[in-house]
């Protein structure tokens, strides 16, 4: 097996769930072009913009790769020439739009275009179907949601991973290290302990803690600080880690440790309401609903979390107004966080699997506040 | 200045340009989400995807930059707090495309979008605006194409920079090296050479040189390979190189020597065609003319080039069919190839810009096939 994609007998059931969701939708077929639906669909990591790839998947018919000439030896790291997929390439000059509407029959079609379908290729390629596409995502989201075993068993190394990375926070947060020193450690232990490539690396120290998209920075840590640290990578094939968990360097005041205590009780609260049939405005009410118990609900300002799979945000998205009831399979995000402008924040993150009575975390560091004990130089033990 | 953009007063001159560009396409206003038309317009290099962040240009009025509250510190890397441009901020929840809608007076709006805005948001806006958008790029072509003085400036440098590294492949391409090894090779000289970032690296050694779109390998080099390289990278505050030349590991045979005079030929017509006034595709003819005199046309597979700037590729492109009448000011890359299939492939690939009577080349190293002497092992001088 290519370590980038499964074997090609999971592309052929997808293909075949996909295409009837098609059907069931009343839709002439799909147009994907390059991005996660494309790679799921096929095992495809192609990233093409300026010249027109696509996979078209009519809702009854035969799948066509629609690909530049030039490009064609993208396809042979994918599954689609094991599939036997027929392949339709264009040279410049030619109408690649056209080769769509070919493969789903010549007349105006309704179809459902992936969410990542640039401008670029839309526009043209509405005039040439004559009717306004559609948002793939809403056929593809009860597929790509539930998770198969393979995926979840990905998920769970990926998991596993990342926790061995925040094993090892603790000795790079040294005061008077810059966070951007700090995140390159961290980066290069994504790496090391298995992830294929870093995602992202998130070093909140002090103030910058209370902003939850904060990066890095040239802040050095001080003694007192809090951090978070939120981080993940992509692990074969392709599936993604995302964990946080919050450091106090030298021992946090009372104000920190009573109000971090909330903040653990509410993801505590939301990770135990997670089951089949409840809904993912239900698991975020869960956490918000304990930190407004104390009056902290304002400073929990983003939602809950977020599915994860091939990429790091996808559906489904917990948060108020998602009624999607959660199903066995689904993969998602459980990080509540608090925020204080100009201060310290703090944020604990899981990526959970709803099971069939339940959920388990694919993480499995504790939840405390973890103190980085300070040494300091000078002074012997 | 930021290293990443130019100062505010080009950004004010370009909104203002491309707003009256707008009204005089007859539309209401442009759209532009993230990426190089943001870029080029504001300095902004967000880069943001779920969530909608765009910069709306009415023909007439204020420009509106809406963008997730979450994501307001985006913001200040780009010149739009200098600007002083308005910014409406939304939090999940909210309809972000209905603030498009106000920013451009609320009623059916007939607008541009930038090319890479991806369906995800493009659907929805098109809903609310209730008029299909066109392509942005008809608007800003005329603008982003021709480069200001400062933009020449970085292309120049980036130039130099690049010609650098190719000063350094010959002691890179060591028989029995792979051309992964002398790609990472040529990717540390690349940035030590004065560039931000590396943009892309093609060793092509032996048949893999006859695959226009290939980058690299772990094929080992060859006494008697003949290998293109073409490689670029970013430069600040952000404009590119692009240069390929070719190489001989030994001694070329007779055919190849033959054969590779003729591209040379090919590749110095085209750049002596270029000057204000002539077309895009006369370009690229003068340059396939001399290859089709002896009956080499068929194995120059690809346009002869296309426009560079903040991006590696964008317009003009030197293809034909393009009936464009190039203006002083455009720059692009001059590349044409031939490639045998199986047996070698040759390039030569340098980025030209035009002046009021012809045109310079940023790229000044010798366009003849490189040999790089073969020192056998164990056998003294």
């Amino acid at each position: 097996m290519d370590s980038h994609r499964f074997d090609a007998e999971v592309y052929v059931r997808r293909l075949a769930v996909a295409a009837a969701a098609t059907a069931a939708a009343g839709l002439t077929g799909l147009v994907i072009s390059p991005g996660y639906d494309l790679r799921y669909l096929v095992g495809s990591r192609a990233q093409t913009f300026e010249r027109f790839t696509a996979l078209v998947l009519p809702a009854a018919g035969e799948p066509t790769v629609v690909v530049p000439r030039l490009e064609r030896a993208s396809l042979y790291a994918s599954a689609v020439m094991e599939l036997g997929l027929a392949v339709r390439d264009w040279v410049d000059g030619e109408d690649p739009y056209r080769l769509v509407s070919d493969a789903l029959g010549g007349a105006p079609a309704a179809t459902a275009v992936t969410d990542s379908m640039p401008a670029l290729h839309l526009l043209p390629l509405t005039s040439v179907l004559d009717v306004l596409p559609v948002l793939a995502t809403d056929i593809l989201r009860g597929l790509r949601m539930v998770k198969e075993t393979a995926e979840i068993d990905a998920l769970r190394k990926a998991g596993a991973a990342i926790d061995r990375v925040h094993a090892r926070v603790p000795e790079f947060l040294v005061p008077g290290r810059t966070e951007a020193e700090v995140a390159a450690d961290i980066a290069e232990a994504i790496v090391a302990e298995g992830h294929s490539e870093v995602a992202f690396v998130i070093v909140g120290s002090g103030p910058h803690g209370a902003d939850p998209h904060h990066e890095y920075s040239d802040r050095e840590l001080r003694v007192g600080d809090i951090v978070v640290v939120d981080i993940g990578g992509a692990y074969a094939p392709g599936y993604h880690s995302d964990s946080t968990r919050t450091y106090s360097i030298g021992e946090p005041n009372d104000d920190v440790v009573q109000q971090y205590s909330v903040l653990q009780r509410a993801q505590r609260a939301a990770f135990e309401a997670v089951r089949p049939g409840v809904t993912a405005e239900q698991v975020d009410a869960a956490a918000r609903d304990v930190l407004a118990e104390v009056g902290l609900a304002e400073y929990f300002v983003h939602r809950t979390g977020h599915g994860i799979g091939l990429s790091v945000h996808e559906e489904p998205y917990i948060v108020a107004g998602n009624d999607l009831p959660l199903a066995a399979g689904m993969a998602f995000s459980v990080e509540p966080g608090i925020y204080f402008p100009g201060r310290w924040g703090a944020r604990i993150e899981d990526i959970v699997v709803v099971t069939e009575d339940g959920a388990f975390s694919v993480n499995n560091r504790p939840h405390e506040l973890i103190v980085v004990p300070v040494v300091s130089s000078g002074l012997a033990r």
